[in-house]
């Protein structure tokens, strides 16, 4: 028998994994199971595709169809979901939904790439049918066809960023959108008082943001808070994103932080000839050596990258992750990498935080907009450990030279002295994360 | 008496260096001689108003206006001319134009900050009063003037950025430009095939850019060109920036590269008690230790900076340059860092360029322009080296990633595995800047 990959799921950290596994060993089957009938997508599309950015429906958002992989010799299977993994028979069992069977098929080498869903609270109505997650390409569909259906009343419930720019969506669509928010700032992924800003531009859209009101449950038609009944014609869960990872667990494979598979820098797991990546398995902190799980597309392909090449008898590391995420949420664009302050002193670093407000371009051209740049370093060696930033347009990919400083273990001055490019049109003469580095020094 | 500092030029090396003796040394008598009526103004802002974008004057581009400075306790003597240094004196010769004398001032450490001015060639007609140098903010006023008095036909002279953005400024102002380049392609701090995909956007913009055409002189009305007489109004150096340096030269300071003031990493001068910084003086370059004169608003402020910090008797250090610049010219955006193939050829580097083409933001997205990335890396060692990026809305500033990279000696691999921010309005999935390191891997 020929040495054979089965593959788990056919999005981004699948089919990065089987491509390869199949341009590294011409010999090896590659297989690929995949539960929709969708491969390599991108759900964080899924917002500007239901805004009405993008033509084309849901297939507009497929980077790559199972046709396109099928050519290139990797062997898609659609509509097939896997059941159970057997490590001690190497197989796993899979439902065809197209022959309405079970089969089973053995494995030299496993990855399980079965992703995130959106987190559903055990709340009474949680199951009714206009409650949405916004993650496969199916969820997607249902939402689109319903803002073309002319649905109105859009209720999100969280303030996970996806949920956010849903809202947002919406609104684009002629809906009204109304974000309920158990904390008193949305986007916790950022600092409470940059939450806030964000909630204030969203309000300034148009976009209800009700903070510090719970769930308490849905009916059809309404959403139950702790500030009474808000109407909805669809609920968009927007929670946040956990591991899929049941059946990996089932397996014996081992579970780790909020139930996510624990790989190894290899994306190896406990369980022989198993691997992992993507949204259902954990990464290693770069700044804190912690294991976390942080699903982002990027981290999919990348770890999907990383366990084809081994797979295939590589010899692939992933580097530690920094959380590097970016978003536009009406007016205002946010990036953050690293840890937050809380985040240094939860990891027993001893951290300050130093916030400095700057324009986002020249500030005696029109189109200058505010943006604030906060930076977390570690007292005494001066280490830059994170950041956040937010503003108008060209504010948040600049958070991409902290990423690259904090990956080089920069400190403080060295990022104040780095040689960042001016021009009016881009940034003012003393670049604002360089300021924010030089403001923070006399800060540790 | 006092120890005083006496500065020569109060645009922004001078008056970063003044601010900083002004804060350290509460004591120093601080002196700056500075030829025109302003200080600290952003030259690069002039195209901005002469296009229009900018309200309110040349007023508008000044940070900080002498009397600001003055109130901080720095002595600002506008109109006030420095003729000669004599270090064995020390002691300074100046016009005061607002008292019609010539007066000498005496230092303990003294400071040329005379920057630049454009290269003016030695042509026939070159000194006809409708050939402009684009520096300083007299030149604004008169740019702007005319381009407030119907001025309508507008002949650039030489590709460099600030040619090229008046151009488009003109443009904007409903002018005729014409650009007239001896060159096969305008922008040489670029590869020749970048800057002729700036010459076709110039173009498609409207702006007549002529290359391989040579100028032989000027007459009232018109430039002879190789290719014939063109008419102008108005004749605008583009041809770039030399040093201001003769006043220092002819005090027995040593002039290096393109007759720039040698300093070393505190800024200080062959002689002792005098210090230069900004558009007058070199750097050293970070890549290849060479001295370099690279004119840019950046390095006069934070060379500027060091000065007056070591001037004030504390010991600071100007880090190497990368040479990190960005300009936007019509449809484009521009960005570079470090050395290009040629430069890394020149400095006995051995080193390939690999290109790649990619999309501004995801591809499904209506906004979605081109554009390419070229990184320059050290065969063998596969450090990176320089990088040029190439692109619509979005592009160029991405170029700071690749600087902090350089700067911190980083690997093709290490920048191929940085965790970027992703999302669809932002970057493709695999971020453009990972993707162009991961495939120059292959080169090196």
């Amino acid at each position: 028998m020929a040495f054979r990959t089965v593959i788990i799921g056919g999005d981004a950290a699948g089919m990065s994994a089987a491509t390869r596994v199949r341009n590294l060993r011409a010999e090896a089957e590659v297989v690929v199971l995949e539960r929709s009938r969708f491969t390599s997508y991108s759900a964080c599309g899924i917002p500007f595709l239901v805004g009405g950015l993008i033509a084309g429906g849901v297939e507009a958002l497929v980077a790559r169809s199972p046709d396109e992989h099928r050519r290139r010799g990797i062997d898609v299977r659609t509509n097939h979901e896997a059941t159970v993994i057997d490590p001690d028979a190497g197989e796993v069992e899979f439902v065809d939904e197209h022959a309405g069977r079970i089969e089973r098929i053995g494995y030299d080498e496993l990855l399980v790439a079965t992703g995130g869903k959106a987190i559903r609270p055990d709340l009474p109505g949680i199951e009714l049918p206009f409650v949405h997650g916004v993650q496969s390409l199916d969820d997607a569909q249902a939402l689109l066809g319903l803002a073309e259906a002319g649905c109105r009343r859009i209720v999100v419930v969280g303030g996970g960023y996806i949920g956010l720019e849903m809202a947002e969506a919406y609104i684009e669509r002629g809906c009204t959108a109304t974000v309920i928010e158990r904390a008193a700032q949305p986007l916790h992924v950022i600092d409470a008082d940059f939450g806030g800003r964000v909630a204030d531009a969203m309000r300034s859209h148009g976009i209800d943001v009700r903070c510090g009101v719970g769930v308490d449950g849905f009916e059809p038609g309404a959403v139950l808070t702790t500030d009474g009944p808000v109407e909805a014609d669809l609920v968009v869960l927007g929670i946040g994103v956990e591991a899929r990872s049941e059946l990996a667990g089932a397996a014996g494979v081992e579970l780790g932080v909020r139930d996510a598979i624990v790989v190894d820098d290899r994306q190896s797991t406990n369980v022989a000839g198993i691997w992992s990546a993507g949204d259902c398995a954990t990464s290693t902190h770069l700044v804190t050596g912690r294991q976390v799980h942080i699903p982002l597309g990027t981290y999919a392909n990348r770890h999907g990258r990383v366990a084809g090449i081994n797979m295939a008898g590589g010899d692939a590391r992933s580097p530690g992750v920094l959380g590097t995420a970016i978003t536009k949420l009406c007016s205002l664009q946010i990036g953050l990498t690293g840890i937050r302050l809380d985040e240094a002193s939860d990891a027993g670093l001893d951290a300050v935080a130093t916030t400095i407000d700057a324009t986002t371009v020249a500030g005696y051209l029109p189109h200058a907009t505010p943006m604030t740049i906060r930076v977390v370093a570690e007292r005494g060696t001066g280490r830059v450990l994170g950041a956040q930033i937010i503003g108008g347009p060209g504010a948040a990919k600049r958070i991409d030279t902290i990423a690259t400083a904090i990956t080089a273990g920069m400190t403080l001055a060295e990022v104040a002295d780095l040689d960042l490019a001016y021009a009016p049109p881009f940034s003012s003469v003393w670049d604002p994360v360089a300021v924010a580095a030089r403001e923070a020094i006399k800060a540790v």
